[in-house]
């Protein structure tokens, strides 16, 4: 029925539109306010269990990171200026502990440095991200599964250089989007794996502020937040937080690809296909049956965008010794900008899988108008087991000319030439530009690809 | 007076922070929809005045866009989904248009597409970036002449690869970044005065909406605008911009690097600069007397992030025929995270510049703990003349050889060697190491670099 | 004649190849040596005529450098091993002086620093490529022109987001992709000035060891090389150099959306342009009419190299003190990275715009294929003067549903309603699809792009 | 004994320049000429097995792969006019072939597409630079496990911002940077792993003009090419090319943190350590006992280079349906750049891990220089359960004053403060500034980041 397709459609939207805002939710003022809190909370808890810091400290502390007015507190400009964040939150957390229970202030933050804060204070936040990002990832799965099924056997053009192939399926096409986009996952799945660790180290990276309590205070600390614990703190050592901006720019430019192929199918010569209108997105005014590629345009806008950013965190690595000069300061935003773009486009792409319209009719119509040319390399393979590569090869150049001279198919015009019957017979040669008898392994190449492993072999 | 001093850094201090608040607030939510206002206001007006739309509808237009309360709307999430903030603007405005007046609302966003309205607001904000920045590279020009003419004489080590050279002035060094800034700035002059240009071309560029007196509107709305008209609307070449980014790519890469060279200067083993602390910077609770370089640790973070921030800008300038799919969208916040970083690179370079203490005791001594190495080429080439270069350059070697084992000052080991006092007697060579009588054309080149210019010659 | 045309596209093709043979041997081995010894043979010479180093070593300097067998040495691994090639070079010419003249050997090379002799030759060889690119220039700049005002007249679709859009003349599009050359090319005109300096310092960049004549060597040598002398030695402060790369990387761009279009114009169901197939360029062995945009596919290949190169030089930049570890070495194979791809791209740009094959015939028919509804919104501004925007759009909506499903002419569904008849006579509504009489300001906007300046003002 | 030492050190010095020379030989003209032969021999061997093409054929094909003058072609000029190599190498051989036998021409590059050369031939050439960067990485391992363990007790000053901090070991140093770079080789070793595919999917990827025999070739093809079979061609989908480039750009990363560390070391104020010289590096003429950090200003450059590269690559990964046009084009360069920098920077961190000069007690005179102010924040923590955090805070602020104005340690002046030994006698105070005794978990971090996994688990 279309009203239960409309329906699920428009559930299917309601979910994207929740997407779209919790991306750009995950490193708002707010939650990164929020994340630190945790973090400041569940330190002073753990060491108050160990015996580091008195309970009513921690009970104070504990009190005010929950009662903290998040929505008013704008730490913006003091963060830029001190190139962290940590240092006037410290600072105001402490002033407001401080003014709730004068000996707890003393213990906020005990033991632990800026660094400590806002490095646990991103991961949790990745955290969080991986989980909206998972969704959009499945969302963009199932309907890629779904869609290269349904045109298993939807022929249309191949295109190299822009220019016409022979042909292809649109199951295909559509089934090398996802095994991209699969392996684009598997790959964040292992580097998220790696980045969920806690950061604790102290000024040094020693814990040498907490005598013989440094290992039992990481280890609750991690424990409590459901991180795990790295070999040691990794202050000066960004290659897992690298690593993972890296995969979000791969399977970016995996998405992008699919952005394009779509943006160009979309064109009215071509039409193809069409993204869905959606809320918000694509629609005209005036032209009604307009559809512009706006959900492309997101993830191809990722596609520029990522890249540069993936080469600013790099470039930062090198930082000195034990916490760097600038490096480091870098970070933040460059992380917050490739997860918003990349998120964006994930959840743009996913929009578009499930609501693609695919029109099959302009597909075989665009194969019927290049006259059969994209046959004359079979023909030519054919004609040169009999007669010789370099005499086919001149034929078909000739008969080529032809059929665009007078606008016919080229079997056509091959039929009627006795140099061509005499090897093989007219019937055949008009069959010789039939797509769906021109595919090839593109069958078992599609299977194969929707059988691409979904996650990690354990 | 110090108290005078005092008084003036004070002053100084909350310039310099209203220039970080300034900076943070140009491409704000607020300020960006204050400049598509000022669009679509002056815009209404002008086509008013040509006859072209009714007066009445002018009004509205100007009456509610002066009464919009900027202050509550979030555009955001449709901007995100519309991949630009222009179709929910014209959208929101509209209907707060038809609001106040029906008639009016069809007269709104007349002739003009979305491009023409969200490029226009961009380069409007840009202008208002350009005069944040000119107070702060004023600022930062002015310090760095007082700096460079108080330290005219003031001895350093030069520093080839990290490793102690012929000695230098600080005034030279002072000077060179001094004269690297205003190249930079020289450039980024030319590119401001470039991209002060008005986007209008209607859906195509050709503004074929209008009749003929698209090129009047156009006209009088840079003119209202204070903006240059250009030779033809700009929407798909982006090249001005891209200039721009560049431009401020290239000054930020000026200031990194006399943000780095100040942070090396700051380690405590060669202690020869410090870097003022200042309101929420550098300083250190539990140690007084440290000074973490802080504001250099942003320009350089901005030197790690512009570079990648420039690359994103430049892939996206193949944008397809008038108006692309990516490449556009992917400018707003590349554009905003370029002028944010440099500016307060800018600033932060600025306060350095303005309050930096300098240890000329600790320059000199660097200079002595080298044992005067660093003037063995100088010896070898005046021996050299006498003796062979080869003949000197084995004698050298010897004697450095046992200026290092026996820690004494090379040119009292060579005032003991007859193979050199043949040639040139003890008491000269004991003057070799006077770093003041080898600095070659410093003085020359620091003058030259404080007279290179800071305006473009007219 | 068609002869007369073959033979002077045969004479453009081998100016073409040139051209191409040029860029790619500007940073070769060969010319890097050559470079380097001009350098220094100049040098010596110098020296020699100011009395510095004796006649005879500048005499034995000039014979070695003149007779280096350039050909037979490999200095690249040596090269990489010191991150510099001018350490292995200085050696090598010195062995080869002492082998010709012993008493000359300590004469090599005198006064100048390992960065002397490298950036004075990057210079001299940048040099050479403006004029080689200088060349490609001229040809692309003549070849848009003469397009431009051919095409004047000829109208073809405008395309936002790869969607119709109202028609523009292609005369227009070449006038664009013209006015957006020019401007890169001024810009690097001026970025070739400012880099074309003199770097000479020595050691520390101070000329010390020159004692008081430094700054006539620099004069000298300057002279020689027919470079400017810049206010102070530039070895640690690279932006002039930045400038230049950034320069290249806003005209690649520039070359990359025209190349994009031009390839996009090419896709077979569009039918518009088609590359010239040129000497190794875009033709295929089995489909004789076919063309790839292979010349394109290279400006576009630059399009997607250049901006990584632009930030790995920026990023570089940040250099320690008065020479760096690691930014200056990375510099090399970026910059010599950047012409080589961005002189790649002028070429191809240029061999295109001289040979492209325009189908103004299949313009006009995509613009019929649409069957006129990019004309709606003119029509739409037209009938909403008489009975209100909200009214016509209604109206709007309703033929253009019926045109789609009519598959015929929008115009001739609104000629029929009554709604619209009773305000424009239907002989008028047939005529509002005419794109020769929606193109606005498209010609004077052509006139001006093609006006635009080629050389900057003095 | 140091004669064997240095016949070891001279050894390892000649299987590092055999690295150097090996990484620069990957990508040479004839390395790649050599790779593109043998995948054209072997598909016609296996299409001959396979009774698709003639075994004469087949035999000719081999006999003229195997006796190609690779050293006398140079096919860059024709490479950079088609966008590949591919095109006039695939006319080369023909043309051999066709001399050497007529009849087997027809049947070079059998099925093949340019691209299943190119891609495949790129593939082979990334396996051969695996295995020397495997040789290079186990020697750095080792070098760096080897440092770790015999300066497990080394103190020396933790450095934060480039201001001293709580002391650390060099062995926790050594072992942070090892277990960077395994983790780095950990993911290198997955994307090599996934990217040693063959690429073989003729003209649009289907194989369809091998009719139903496709898959057989293509898996003989791979099991004779040592490589596996992916799902499915992949020649539009770069994601794993993309991650293998991105996990070089991280290791780069990690690299360049580690030799900016020790070219930070080797100031000469500072001291610490000491590049070794080897042959062609670092090494001085006039001053023996100078190190130049040159081995780690490669990996430096490298650090500067290689990002840019990474977003060079990333940006190409959004190619054009089945053939894209220009981001295919731009990736041979791309990858090349990238391998051989990341491949010169591992062997200089090599060369410099084995032969590091370590000057421990330099490393304790730098923490004595501090007179002990970085141990007040230990201090307080422990004053401040006594008295309170506030009053410890002012006491040592007070005694850091006096410390710093009277360079005395600051231990001896609290010592001599009633306030003070009033809670903590003056022989405790005294032992405070101990560096070995506030370490905290810098031992047991150092040992699990030695244990760290240098395999992936299977």
């Amino acid at each position: 029925m279309s009203s239960s397709n409309e329906s699920s459609s428009h559930t299917r939207l309601i979910e994207s539109l929740a997407s779209t805002e919790a991306i750009l939710n995950i490193f708002s003022d707010q939650s990164v306010l929020r994340a630190m809190l945790d973090f400041e909370n569940t330190l002073a808890r753990v060491e108050s269990r160990l015996g580091i810091i008195p309970a009513s400290a921690a009970g104070a502390i504990d009190k005010v990171t929950k009662d903290f007015p998040i929505g008013e507190i704008n730490l913006s400009r003091e963060a830029m200026r001190a190139g962290t964040p940590a240092i006037p939150f410290v600072k105001l957390l402490t002033e407001r502990v401080r003014a709730a229970d004068p000996a707890a202030a003393g213990f906020v933050h005990w033991g632990a440095t800026s660094q400590d804060v806002t490095d646990t204070a991103l991961v949790l936040l990745l955290g969080r991200a991986r989980s909206v990002l998972a969704t959009d990832q499945s969302r963009l799965d199932a309907a890629l599964v779904a869609m290269s099924d349904k045109h298993a056997t939807t022929v249309m053009l191949g295109r190299t250089l822009l220019q016409p192939a022979p042909p292809i399926t649109f199951g295909l096409k559509a089934a090398g989007w996802l095994a991209a986009a699969r392996r684009g996952w598997l790959r964040l799945g292992t580097a998220f794996d790696d980045a969920q660790v806690l950061q604790f180290g102290g000024a040094s990276g020693t814990l040498a502020s907490l005598g013989d309590r440094g290992g039992a205070v990481a280890q609750e600390l991690a424990r409590e937040l459901d991180l795990a614990r790295p070999d040691a703190p990794w202050h000066a050592h960004r290659d897992r937080l690298a690593a993972l901006v890296a995969a979000c720019g791969v399977e970016t430019g995996s998405l992008g690809k699919m952005a394009r192929d779509i943006a160009l199918l979309m064109q009215s010569e071509i039409g193809a296909v069409s993204e869905p209108g959606g809320d918000g997105r694509g629609g005209s005014s005036t032209m009604p049956h307009k559809r512009n590629p706006i959900a492309c345009s997101l993830a191809l806008a990722a596609a520029h965008r990522v890249p540069g950013l993936v080469a600013s965190f790099l470039s930062g690595m090198v930082q000195e010794h034990e916490r760097g000069v600038g490096g480091i300061q870098a970070e933040w935003s460059t992380i917050s900008g490739v997860i918003g773009s990349f998120g964006l486009a994930l959840n743009a792409m996913a929009e578009v899988a499930e609501g693609l319209e695919v029109n099959s009719v302009r597909m075989l119509e665009n194969i019927h108008a290049t006259r059969g040319v994209i046959f004359s390399e079979r023909i030519m393979m054919i004609l040169g087991k009999s007669i010789g590569r370099d005499v086919a090869h001149k034929l078909l150049e000739k008969a080529v000319t032809r059929s665009d001279a007078e606008k016919r198919r080229l079997v056509d015009v091959l039929a009627e030439m006795p140099e061509v019957t005499a090897h093989i017979s007219a019937k055949d040669i008009r069959e010789m530009d039939m797509p769906a008898a021109y595919l090839g392994e593109a069958e078992r190449f599609r299977k194969q690809l929707l059988e691409s492993p979904k996650k990690k072999r354990e």
